[in-house]
């Protein structure tokens, strides 16, 4: 599909992208209408965003039924955060396939073990075997039913403090299991890990940085280090708890939305990201038909 | 349930109260803790969340299924938009056993017809026949599993353009039907509608409202007019919608995070919200149990 | 898709053809290895298999839920019972694009309104407004992503006790509103009432019949009528339904084993009609990849 | 709830108990009729309706949506196949609380890994590590919501080559953990392994069997050995293959189903089954309310 392609464009181009997170359709919408090229399938913020954490309370199918709908509700690319790919080989290949059918461009998988843990928890966090998980991408690579979707390996060396060289070992070991693309994670308050790693990776395939903690690098730095995509992968839920709890809290105090009600977007808007405008003409064509052909 | 009665408190208390709408657990945490007594669990919102229109593209059991994450994640009273009803007093039925079991406290049930159409929209809107209604009504009562779920009955009349004696008299019908509660809606800008319904209504049950195009009246209004429970309806989704366009459109063209980091919440506060100090000390337990028992 | 083809031959080809119902994933290959040349994706042996009536207690969801299992387990086109079309145009619309997604091949709809009614059940049944109902088929038309899938309307009308001329006249026009094939549904004990019809029809579109009361008809009837396809509807589940009442009354009452052994499928077999033969191949190559390369 | 009182009691008497095995709504309900104590909710089973193998392929909330079916449509126990747990502790804790609200009486859950393997495929199994093993069952029993709800620790100790001593440690260790009863799994071809084990357990818990293998004993030998509960795991599904293949077969053959016809179920059959009498009887009453009281 179209989309697949524009995420490998994406991947190939020789510039460096931004992409940021979306968890429902609605926030892909408004992440495809800013104009950024492509959406990330946050892991973190979708499991947030239904009151769980970040360690595969939800299955497999409640993250596709939701991505389900992000698919439908956009026409940019979705790329998937797919955590340690739900399992083994076995439920990762199945996870692929479904994704290809849902129309979603590409999927991350870590090299950690099921049930994962996020990152940047402060507690033990272990790697899976090196060839194990390679087998779990290729498993991925060999099961994709669209020659255009990605497959993105993930490695959490740095997370796992491991050294540079054993984070270069294993991107490499991904590359060569069929990995299209390398995620390279740290939780280091500057980019030296991964820019260091880029040095050393010299653009084997494109490399992807996920910026939250070391989030104060300028962008010029990404550029300089030859990144495909940077992924901003939680701030428009962070943005979003923030402005609930403003806007709750006010509402609250003040009995009333008088002085919220300027302040957000009107019931116009949202009828018209959910195309309110399709639906009132496809009701003027469907529910006014007539069996009985006008004379001519 | 425990939240069951306390809604049931909400409704026959002799005080005005607030609620306002969560699409989603995370948002449903957050009208928590800013001490709202109960959340209303939008249909529109949650359609929209989903970039689904407000007439039932959702399944009803796409709807329970959110539910079930929000109901989860909080302790107050969920009062949920049952819309229709999702077909007829059999589908009812079935939806309100299925919103027992998860915990939910009670539901709306609106006098127009599946699929419905939102009340806001500028098209033809047909009310239901008033005995099919009751009938309806009243397979939901006997079918509850918990004798403090709370069903409550929306009269569409207004927004059809029925006479203040039609609202009053699908209202009175409703209540004998089993009701516990009605909302008397309105497109009006003005409360006038709603009030001269209340006045007449003379408390006859509790009463709520929606007052989402007639915003501008005073608190005191609906205070005087004895007016159980208020809603906002779909002001935390309208406040997203807006600070996830602001801050998407920052991040996108400023290449970077730097000045949106101190707007928004930080991660620390997403893991709170989802419990995650829960989290780490189960895994404490149960991730360090031996079967060995220690000498004492 | 190349399902979707198949099931155009079959409605074109100048032979009677015979398909028959499977309400899961298993009995679907049970019917496939078995030759038939398509699946009755039937509403009510899927309906009563989850211990619900035949009047749209399950969603549309959880409908799409079994038909994904029952098309990725089968390479022969699934012909779907869609009832009424789960609502209006617009709920048809929505489910015809995802059994598209899920390779379904092609989709039945009837001249009833939303929950229908099972044909056979002696109650009131009241037929749509044509043209409503031509208006939906139009939809679900607009809506195919693939031009091979089908959208065949099945008349009620004689199930509503209506005319010959009716059944006709209501046949013509949703033909004329795009349906590809004609169902024509009788409740009668002889065939009398489709073949009359069969014989007005004069082959203007395919026409299937469902022969579940008039099932004394002989073969050769139905090929001299012209029909395209004949269902045997819920024959698979009244066989179930028999031999599970047998099979749990013996074992109960032997309080064992021994003399069912060897009347029912070994766990072989089971296991071969999930394909463990394919997981254990693949388990071979992707648990035992190893990123060390072998020297040649 | 009772039915979870019920299965404390067949765990408890001084009798040997049989159940059997049922993957959907309505085999259930056929396995209730036939007078059988309790529903076994088999993993295998359940996952080989949907096409899919014994190895976790389902994600929990598809295997949750099935038993929520199973559960409203019967009155008593089910005790459910959980498999490893489906991940940790959390995971498993998580699925037990799911399991109360949806009224399942009991689950059993096994000390092998996610993903797990069917203990009968001649390939390679992996205990889990005991302790973490204890630590999900205590996770189980502490996240329980209902008193009378059990979880039953299945020990695979044989299935993996272990011996007698590992398998009673083991079954020691998870008792001290909290389970309620043991599950002592063997593919032997006769019950050596399982009486040996019992006479050494000499009832220090309830204990249960699944003699799929060793099918050929005699019910008094488990009576002797004062097995709680004997599971017949997948005798009906077995039953259905061969019934839906031979009946497919002959109608195939036979282009029609007049010889078919009554060796099978009839309609009304499943109509009673799913209780149509029951929604004859609301349509009665809830279709036909009126909101005007006649005059007495």
């Amino acid at each position: 599909m179209d989309k697949m392609r524009k995420f490998k464009e994406l991947l190939y181009s020789s510039e460096t992208h931004y992409i940021i997170d979306a968890h429902n359709a609605l926030i892909a919408k408004i992440v495809e209408e800013t104009n950024f090229p492509a959406i990330w399938g946050s892991g973190l913020t979708l499991s947030a965003s239904k009151g769980t954490r970040d360690c595969n309370e939800l299955s497999y199918t409640q993250v596709l039924d939701e991505l389900e709908l992000m698919s439908d509700a956009t026409n940019i690319p979705i790329f998937v955060d797919g955590d340690t790919g739900y399992g083994n080989f076995n439920n990762f290949r199945r996870f692929v396939k479904q994704l290809c059918r849902l129309g979603i461009a590409a999927v991350s998988i870590e090299d950690k073990i099921f049930p994962k843990l996020n990152s940047f928890l402060d507690r033990h966090q272990e790697l899976a075997d090196i060839n194990e998980f390679c087998g779990r991408i290729k498993a991925g690579k060999d099961a994709q039913t669209n020659s255009d979707f990605s497959i993105v390996a993930r490695t959490e060396a740095f997370i796992c403090g491991k050294s540079l060289q054993e984070a270069l070992d294993r991107a490499s070991a991904y590359i060569e299991a069929g990995a299209d693309a390398i995620i390279v994670h740290s939780k280091s308050n500057t980019a030296n890990e991964v820019l260091e790693f880029a040095k050393c990776w010299n653009n084997y395939s494109p490399l992807i940085v996920i910026p939250t903690k070391y989030y104060q690098t300028p962008a010029v730095e990404f550029i300089k280090a030859k990144i495909a995509i940077v992924i901003w992968a939680n701030h428009n839920l962070r943005a979003i708890v923030s402005a609930v709890r403003k806007n709750a809290q006010q509402i609250y105090h003040e009995n009333g939305v008088i002085n919220v009600e300027n302040q957000i977007a009107n019931l116009d808007e949202i009828f018209k990201l959910v195309r309110d405008d399709e639906l009132k003409q496809s009701e003027q064509i469907y529910l006014n038909y007539s069996h009985i052909k006008e004379e001519s």
